[in-house]
């Protein structure tokens, strides 16, 4: 939580100005210069205006992965109007309390979710149909044309262990220095083109947007994740970066049209969670760059990524803390050995100042300027983090900490497991237990003994899952993050069709 | 002017920390990674404090172009010091009038400029020669872990048009932002490089040595520049980025032994001042990627740079202003019209927040944190700077800015000299050179060797004007302010008289 009283001239006219021919954007073909998104968005900008908004509103979207979306969210910087990104998987009820929390002056939204928008109840906010917008006038006047880095410029919500979800403030100071702090690591090539195939309305998929701006840098649009298209992409589209969760390089390596990444190829920013050492050894066999980071959308994205010379020595570790970022792992306030387990914590100009009107909650997630994540990790001697799990996730058996990561590794360097997931289940004796789910590769039949015994060989006893069950497809969010927590539910579903696998 | 209340790691600690293997420094074949540079820095640091330097202090360095002078720029960090860097080749009254104006409490030197030393009138500073700071002992306790970046890191000493040199306060901010936008228009690769030949005691060089810890990049040293020992470098040790001035790049493609610039190359920033059309053809025919940038040590460095896709189809243009940066060109307060002269004024936070002890002369330069650089330009349809002339009466010479004032002051200090004028002289090999006019009070005689050896005496040998001439009257306007622009007549009034002085 730091403040930075600093003008500078809004992003988007800058870059425009500064190389106006330069590609921004493209998505199947389409493509749009910097100075043709300029013209797009602040036409966009004055018909919102012509709808009533001001400065200071929040605007709340429920957009496709598209070209017209990043012009919307510009657009909201020429009228410094503040971005509400919505989740499209969210629940009627659950889009109502987001726009009703932020107070959000309007709601947008794209045409295909007109059924899902007729199901939310909504009072006190104006709802436009994306299409209806061209109704309202480009409005005449001047726009905003010098941003501050302590202007809010987006509130997302993110669901914490408890409670309701909060939205996270984020300053334009949080995502230049964000993208400042990534560049410092990865670097910058003019011919860089990073792939967009997360959401938009997650940090992964807005923070490539805000980099591309500011670094003036092409972003290849895919409105969703389908392996094909990105193996395909990162050929035909010459993409050099791109960010994913491992269930996504998982399904890429996997299908049978991967081939290995092209030469221009020079970063797959994995992100999301500890990812399975298993899979990260395919990776290295396959020379694929892939450089494991941790952030959250608290961090605007990363804020611990691995440095190019250690992605293939520190296997299985996040890195360090990105230049002008702090991290420590603590118990309680006491800073922990290297080796050992703690809470991790970090500080930096990318941390957000808060949650939106959660004062309490603000209070006690940061403190000196320091973010407790209540994820758990360990450093080792050379000072780089491992993640050992989000703290939601812990399954604590008998006393011991059991992290079901570390158990989904074990499961998926089985040959015939293509995805797996674990989760708790609660116990008499031991308080709980882990129990877990496999989808398994097209065509292969394993025994629930089989794998425990392959378990076995790699898991102290108390890790071992109780009950595998084989299950078609696990829960992940719209980011394809594991969603742990669901995983229960599969249990019940699993029951009713006869069980585990046996 | 712009304030900047953040509080990072300090730069060296973050940098060895992050990638202690990878190399920092290079100087004829010796190698130091970051690890090493962090420990020397450290260590140096500890005898300064030993030897009475506190956090505010200023410390002024007379060093060569070596790599301790960058661990002692470093050590300086360490303990919250300001560095306050000495141009060798200034006359030993102009190194007095700097430390006394800095309150320097060290001045370090090394032993090769013993003899200039031994010139100097020095009181209230501590001297030490560079080899005898290892009498002082390693002092215990701790060293400064961060830095904030409205921390005071440099003063360095400008020559203004008029009175004594003004220090040029330089934050960590202003640094850091530098550093930041020139690589947002430059990139940054794994493998660059960036040939030091340009001193570290003008922003020139020492910009380097920022930009190399920012970013992680290995700096390669010169002790000075010498045209085959660069073009030998660049492709020997791998170059791929170089700082140099218009003489400078002349002196190396007019080289036998230049053969063009390997394919790693890819940067030749060219800076300290409008480079002559003829030179930057040249350039281009031989396919060297010339980055033409303008900037001072106000802007820490660049402020305006030419964009990779523009330096061929903008040949002869400055660029425009770096992403967190603005230029205007103003008549007065009027923004001129595109093509129209004016003088060229910046904003940013790379921009000083003012001169050290001058509240006069920073708030006559800087006005609601516009520069006023009084320098001459304009700005194309597209937005394009072409800087026409340094201060009217600024004479780059082989990079160094040299005064008109200060040489007629040195001039006016003989006793025969009742008036005195100094402009610049095309030279093939400086780029400029100082020649001088004087009105001599009535019935003196003196002879311009005499002149010469006066001026020796006081000035550094690179001020010295190559010819004096002698003449009945200086032009001067209605405000009898000397019209230097119009001295150059003189001289073909001169030359018909018979030439010089002699």
């Amino acid at each position: 939580m730091q403040s930075n009283q600093m003008k500078m001239p809004l992003w988007l006219d800058k870059r425009a100005f500064l190389t106006p021919e330069r590609m921004a954007l493209e998505e199947n073909g389409e493509k749009w210069t910097w100075a043709h998104l300029q013209r797009g968005a602040q036409e966009l900008a004055r018909r919102l205006r012509s709808a009533g908004v001001l400065e200071g509103d929040r605007v709340a979207l429920l957009m496709e992965n598209r070209l017209q979306t990043v012009a919307m969210i510009h657009a909201l910087s020429y009228l410094g109007a503040v971005f509400v990104p919505l989740n499209h998987r969210l629940a009627p009820p659950e889009i109502a309390w987001q726009l009703a929390d932020s107070e959000a002056k309007l709601f947008l939204f794209d045409g295909s979710y007109q059924e899902k928008v007729e199901g939310i109840e909504i009072t006190g906010t104006m709802v436009v149909e994306w299409s209806q917008l061209k109704d309202y006038p480009a409005s005449e006047g001047s726009l905003k044309t010098h941003i501050q880095l302590h202007e809010h410029h987006t509130i997302m919500y993110t669901s914490g262990t408890t409670g309701r979800p909060k939205g996270v403030i984020l300053t334009y100071g949080n995502h230049w220095w964000s993208a400042t702090a990534s560049m410092l690591n990865l670097g910058l090539h003019a011919e860089d083109r990073w792939l967009v195939c997360t959401p938009m309305f997650h940090m992964s998929g807005l923070s490539i947007l805000i980099r591309g701006v500011i670094y003036g840098m092409t972003s290849v649009i895919h409105q969703r994740f389908e392996p094909q298209k990105v193996i395909h992409s990162i050929h035909h589209d010459k993409i050099s970066m791109v960010s994913v969760v491992s269930a996504m390089v998982s399904q890429m390596i996997s299908d049978p049209s991967f081939q290995g990444v092209p030469d221009h190829f020079r970063c797959m920013l994995l992100g999301g969670g500890p990812a399975p050492r298993p899979l990260l050894e395919k990776c290295r066999e396959r020379s694929i760059p892939v450089f494991q980071t941790y952030g959250m959308t608290e961090t605007a994205s990363q804020i611990v990524t691995l440095s190019p010379e250690d992605s293939l020595r520190k296997l299985g570790s996040a890195g360090k803390a990105l230049f002008p970022a702090e991290l420590r792992v603590v118990d309680g306030t006491r800073e922990v050995e290297p080796g050992e387990e703690g809470e991790i914590i970090v500080r930096g100009p990318n941390v957000t100042e808060g949650y939106w009107k959660r004062s309490d909650a603000t209070e006690e997630a940061i403190q000196n300027g320091w973010l407790r994540t209540g994820d758990i990790g360990r450093i080792d001697e050379e000072g780089y983090l491992y993640v050992l799990d989000r703290r939601s996730d812990l399954i604590i058996s008998g006393g011991e900490n059991v992290y079901p990561a570390e158990i989904e590794a074990a499961l998926l360097s089985h040959s015939a497991v293509a995805d797996a997931g674990v989760t708790g289940y609660p116990d008499e004796r031991w308080g709980a237990v882990a129990i877990g789910f496999v989808c398994l590769q097209k065509g292969q039949v394993v025994s629930e003994e089989e794998l425990m015994n392959h378990c076995k060989g790699r898991l102290a006893p108390y890790k071992i899952p109780r009950q595998i069950y084989q299950v078609e497809e696990l829960p992940r969010n719209a980011a394809n993050k594991l969603m742990r927590r669901q995983l229960i539910q599969l249990l019940s579903d699993s029951t009713d069709e006869g069980g585990s696998m046996e």
